[in-house]
């Protein structure tokens, strides 16, 4: 008798027929007649579930094992069948079934159609449903290939703080952390709150952007990378926004925009090409089951190149496309969503790399292009997401940034560390930054962040 | 001309003599007389500096080159020359160099020795020291090594939540996530804090621990693991605490104890071989200038097999040992640093493994011993650091644990979720905690948690 798991039953090297195995799961059907009984096990091992055939002969307490409730702990002794002719490869004949731990006949997953809304009030549970297994292990999947492919090309995991004294880009509202007893503040003698009192003696709050600290390491380690959870405090309802998300941000020193945009398209191509190859039983559900078009969509992005063309071009593009958009387009718009989908939907039927935005829409720290109006920005969109990817390369030069701080009425103090940069020995750099959750909804076709989060955080909601 | 690292200068696949390549990297020392000169420079690929060695006669501007400010980026045009009898087996004959990007004269990492305290406040240059750069190398590649064995044996990787509604198991004080403003605080009738107008309509915290979440998806996935960061909001100034800290916290089911060490005993031998065999000239550098026995100990570690006893013989043998410790001895104690250090230190000389802790000292969730008095708890300490991972079987039957809860005064309706964990198919499972930083000491030899984190959050401290 060998322990095994449901994976091992499918897998390459195969059980030998008549083997006697002992496998431990999770009882997900379960249908029987006076004389045979079927279960579909799970163990978590993989997507599949085994099937387990049972005789009222063979299993000795066949009649309490045909009424265990449906996500019930089992453990099968049996022998394995295969069955070429059928649909499923093989079953498990049964000769002994122990009941490990008996589920509650409340158990709010009945074999039905539950909507998502529903599952996301039990996001514990969520993960046993065929879709929700195949998104978390998609997820998996893909963050291990981000760290595989940014490891073996030079890349050094950085982890930058959570915690943060500065609003690092400004990049939106931020979450204040603080250990103050909120209904026994401290205050200055002219009654604010004495934030000195605070447990960092300072105000802090919940980082936005680990760049300009992976900055500093990209002019050590050269190349660098953080993979982290950051915060967005912004009263956001769409599909595509959390409060709290994990994003994926490269620096390089000594690479252009051009660099950039090459280690973008490798990296986005390397993650989809790793999900293709490691996901397969969950792709072919989620392509039956969630978005058709999902696998076909995934391989055009492994296989043909993004197209790539300027802001100013698509801004051309657009204002020339047969279409009325609900904001219309002009030089100088920030793209929204229905501009940004067009391009890669319709347009061009692929990822689109966008470059050279308007200065006035793009961070201070993006390198100014000599036309004076634009700066050296990508974007990469995605079809049925919009932005994926945005990155830069970074200003170097330290006259300009100083300009640019000063221009945006920063407050010059909490960047001196960030200018030292330039300082001393200032070199071409760039870098980006991906959502990771949008990634995962890519390589997916999951409609909405919440359902691509094990617990989401959005206003209003941080259970478990 | 080709465009090349100092890493592949000095890689197996080396650059034939006489090549002309291209170098682009930071000065970090130069020395001149009239006629020649040599330049160490780095380019971040390597802790190794490749050694350029310019000639008044060949270089244009050699002059200026000889005053070019350490930490100056340039661009080195030369040729290769191998140096089979010299200290460093090869040089660059210079012919052209570049001044990319002077730096200022008050550079402050000369070349002289700086404390770790002061190298503190220079967060965002100090990565530019061989110590540093060594550290965070190692800290990447340790990281990598755990994703790399737990994925490669069935482990899904799982991204918990930071902001959370739950105080998880009471780890310890926790910071406080708000956007209200505290200086027009909200009240409720009673003169409260009114916490419903908070952004998530209630009070939250930031994470102290993924554990409970991760449970959840074990019972779906089978084996799940975080590595995400985790916060204490307390006071501490020791040399292995840090308000912010990153966990690895692995969840399987179907294991016990047993298979719990098993794994934790895998996982470490793995991350430390890795970094033995892919950070050898960091691990060089840092036994020659940290620790001494830094290779020595990685090496036994992954040779030797960990030790492993029960709580209860630990305290015969402490109590039977020769030493007056601070903290008296006695069966029931939560040992201290120097109890866990002496046991690994000086009686076994290696990592060890203590088991069955008394329950009064150990979280709820462990799962409860038929003896009455202990839990199925495992910790391993280890020397030079002390306790580095913490684990245990977890309780999967719903009435011991409704009893724990309620034993410890914890709100039970917190809770719902996670007893529905073991209401809907109870499942025997394990998992353990490991403080990342504290591996990354062990690996690294560095004595002070500050010196292993990029940007370190201790109280009072949270710059850059």
């Amino acid at each position: 008798m060998t322990e095994v798991l449901v994976k091992d039953l499918f897998g390459d090297q195969q059980i030998a027929e008549d083997a006697e195995i002992t496998l431990h799961g999770w009882v997900r059907t379960i249908r029987s007649s006076k004389k045979i009984g079927f279960i579909e096990l799970n163990d978590g091992s993989t997507i599949k579930n085994a099937q387990i055939v049972m005789k009222a002969a063979d299993v000795e307490n066949y009649a309490d094992v045909a009424k265990f409730p449906i996500s019930s702990t089992i453990a099968v002794t049996g022998t394995v069948v295969y069955t070429p002719d059928a649909k499923q490869p093989l079953e498990v004949h049964a000769a002994k079934i122990v009941l490990e731990g008996a589920s509650d006949s409340d158990y709010p997953l009945q074999k039905k159609a539950h909507t998502y809304e529903y599952l996301r009030t039990i996001a514990h549970l969520r993960p046993r449903t065929n879709t929700f297994y195949a998104v978390f292990r998609i997820r998996s999947l893909a963050a291990f290939a981000v760290h595989q492919y940014l490891q073996e090309h030079g890349f050094n995991y950085l982890n930058t703080p959570i915690i943060t004294g500065s609003d690092a880009e400004g990049a939106g509202q931020m979450f204040r952390a603080t250990t103050l007893d909120l209904n026994h503040l401290p205050l200055t003698e002219d009654g604010q709150v004495d934030n000195t009192k605070d447990f960092f003696r300072k105000e802090t709050n919940l980082t936005v952007s680990g760049q300009l600290e992976a900055e500093a390491f990209a002019l050590a380690l050269r190349k660098v990378y953080t993979f982290g959870p950051t915060f967005r405090a912004e009263n956001s309802h769409t599909q595509r926004h959390a409060s709290e998300f994990w994003m994926i941000e490269p620096e390089m020193a000594f690479e252009d925009l051009d660099d950039d945009i090459v280690t973008i398209e490798a990296l986005i191509k390397a993650v989809v090409s790793y999900v293709l190859d490691h996901a397969q039983d969950e792709l072919a559900f989620l392509n039956d089951n969630v978005d058709e078009h999902l696998i076909e969509r995934l391989e055009k992005t492994r296989d043909e190149k993004f197209a790539r063309l300027t802001y100013t071009e698509a801004i051309e593009e657009l204002k020339n496309a047969d279409v009325d958009f609900d904001v219309p387009v002009y030089w100088g718009l920030d793209l929204e969503a229905e501009h940004e989908r067009y391009l890669c939907e319709h347009i061009y039927n692929k990822p689109v790399f966008l470059t050279d935005y308007p200065k006035e829409i793009k961070a201070f720290y993006m390198r100014a292009n000599d036309d004076g109006k634009t700066v050296a920005a990508v974007d990469l969109l995605v079809p049925e997401i919009g932005e994926l990817v945005g990155g830069s390369q970074r200003e170097e030069r330290l006259d300009v940034l100083k300009q640019k701080i000063a221009d945006n009425q920063m407050p010059e103090d909490e960047y001196d560390w960030y200018e030292d940069l330039r300082k001393y020995g200032e070199t071409v750099h760039s870098g980006f930054g991906i959502g990771f959750e949008r990634l995962v909804m890519y390589v997916t076709g999951m409609e909405n962040i919440r359902d691509v989060i094990p617990y989401p955080r959005t206003p209003g909601n941080a259970d478990f």
